[in-house]
């Protein structure tokens, strides 16, 4: 337990939550950060991209999840022992606390890659993936936690310097443009991964008023085409990477939250809301409790390429 | 700062979350319980029962979130020297943790029983309500607990017993029945208190059907006659206490939650959520997330009379 178990003076705590800022300025403030990622599948990429991040890691906390099954035995000892060799290495690579909880679930689905992507199981699946997080940021924020960065255990590659870039922004939810590297000719080239950070459409929001109250809307399904605005379509190699643009709904890869926002009681649906399931429905929500979500299209980070 | 602030192996944590019960054998099980309480004022009375409540202390967590403001203000002198007493004097009598968080914003309404009950500032007041119920239950939940019980400041009276007597029903969210005692031609009396746990009616589904998607549907007041059932009325002297009834809503007064189901995220909507906020709205929120509510009709606990 992280915590003195039985009494004493030391165990009455009291926080100011208003004495906590979650800034443009963080770095110097010194704001918390609490890294979260549901994890099924261990890459050593991501691994490595986190732990070259230069925000301080003694301001670093991390929380994964990991569902139960064969597979995620197999990541949990590989992160076991990742953390272990990071947490008992050079002091100042050390991250504040790393916690690492298990779902009381298997994973709906195989994780490969067509069997995600089915449009069959999204409903089934994106609504275990929203208990995952819900289940991790619940058991993970303290009082002392500024800020959360969701970012998925398959994103291979971003600026180290990814969490001051996003909290410059000073916003209460922000998302960075999801890509994927992958060869053509021999030829290194990029396409856009992540279509869940998107502007509304009259399209969508009519399919919306149509449907059954229990039917969900997902994002990037020729079946169902939205006409939505994709960040992912808004990249423009050599702008600006810290232009902003307002969004609706926003995908979980690499998204920086004010702590606030979840304390508020910001969460992911795990059932339809407004049609609208996990970091989609997230977003729906958050903005039911008066915030605003913005998306980065020109800052890149990489998803894994199976 | 409860946890250790920087690296070493001692910051790996590693839970299982099913490895947590939460069942009707809490007390033997030692399964850990979080109280967590939004106090606006100090009662003697309450923190008395508080104290007096026989689970093992050492297994019970406290959680308090007050307002700004100057009542406030009074209220959290109070809590510190009460809880700096009992955390000083003898081991046994003191509570595994005490967390007291201060909100960033002040109490919308005065809190004379007058103000606090007409309807025209419910909409605001329970929003208000809401948002620090979420701040206290995402904040302080951790992954060694097992239940939550919500306990209202104002509740001055329970069974010393409370807590293994809801947690024996072994049901995901259960409420006990909020009275209140008055004294009426120098005789001592009791009547309904908390309007807030009842079951579902036609009138009142209609009523929603027919409501703006932003109108909210208050219990307990005569110019919104819902018909609907509500537990204070069912209360029969003399009938065994542990009857259960099923909710559709529910009062938090005197509510135990299991942890997981506000892990899955199950919170307190602060906006209009099936026309319903704070705890009626977290009813139905559980309910999408596949949980069921009971309440005990016959097991009375009492609020203040002011
Ligand atoms: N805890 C948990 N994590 C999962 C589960 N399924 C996927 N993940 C992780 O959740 C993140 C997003 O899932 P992923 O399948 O990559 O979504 P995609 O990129 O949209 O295909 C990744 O970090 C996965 O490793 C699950 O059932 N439980
Ligand atoms: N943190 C916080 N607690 C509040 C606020 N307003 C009321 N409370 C507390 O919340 C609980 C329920 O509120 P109360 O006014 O008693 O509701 P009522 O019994 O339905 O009138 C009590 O414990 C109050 O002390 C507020 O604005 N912030
Ligand atoms: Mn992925
Ligand atoms: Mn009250």
């Amino acid at each position: 337990r992280p915590d003195a178990s039985v009494g004493g003076a030391k165990s009455i705590i009291r926080h100011q939550l208003n004495g906590l800022s979650a800034s443009w300025n963080s770095f110097e403030n010194k704001e918390r950060v609490l890294i979260l990622t549901p994890i099924a599948r261990f890459y050593e990429e991501y691994w490595n991209n986190l732990c070259n991040l230069n925000y301080p890691h003694e301001l670093i906390e991390i929380g994964f999840i990991l569902p139960r099954g064969r597979e995620a035995n197999q990541a949990l000892l590989r992160i076991e022992s990742a953390v272990k060799a990071l947490q008992t290495g050079p002091k100042k690579n050390r991250f504040g606390k790393v916690t690492i909880l298990r779902q009381d679930f298997e994973s709906p689905f195989s994780q490969s890659e067509k069997d995600r992507h089915a449009l069959s199981g999204q409903k089934e699946r994106r609504a275990a993936m929203a208990r995952a997080r819900n289940s991790l940021f619940t058991t993970t924020i303290h009082p002392q936690i500024s800020w959360v960065l969701w970012l998925d255990a398959d994103i291979v590659e971003t600026p180290a310097t990814l969490i001051q870039d996003l909290a410059a922004h000073d916003k209460s939810i922000i998302v960075a443009n999801c890509y994927q590297r992958y060869v053509e000719h021999g030829e290194s080239k990029i396409r856009a991964y992540d279509f869940n950070s998107w502007q509304d459409s009259d399209t969508a929001a009519q399919m919306a008023n149509e449907m059954g109250e229990d039917d969900v809307i997902f994002e990037g399904y020729a079946e169902m085409a939205t006409y939505r605005t994709l960040m992912a379509y808004l990249y423009v190699p050599g702008n600006d990477v810290h232009e902003e643009v307002p969004l609706d709904g926003v995908g979980a890869t690499a998204l920086l939250v004010k702590a606030d926002v979840h304390r508020d009681g910001a969460m992911f649906p795990p059932f339809p809301f407004y049609h609208l399931l996990e970091s989609e429905g997230f977003t729906k929500m958050a903005k039911r409790l008066g915030y605003d979500a913005f998306g980065l299209p020109n800052y890149l980070v990489y998803h894994y390429n199976e």
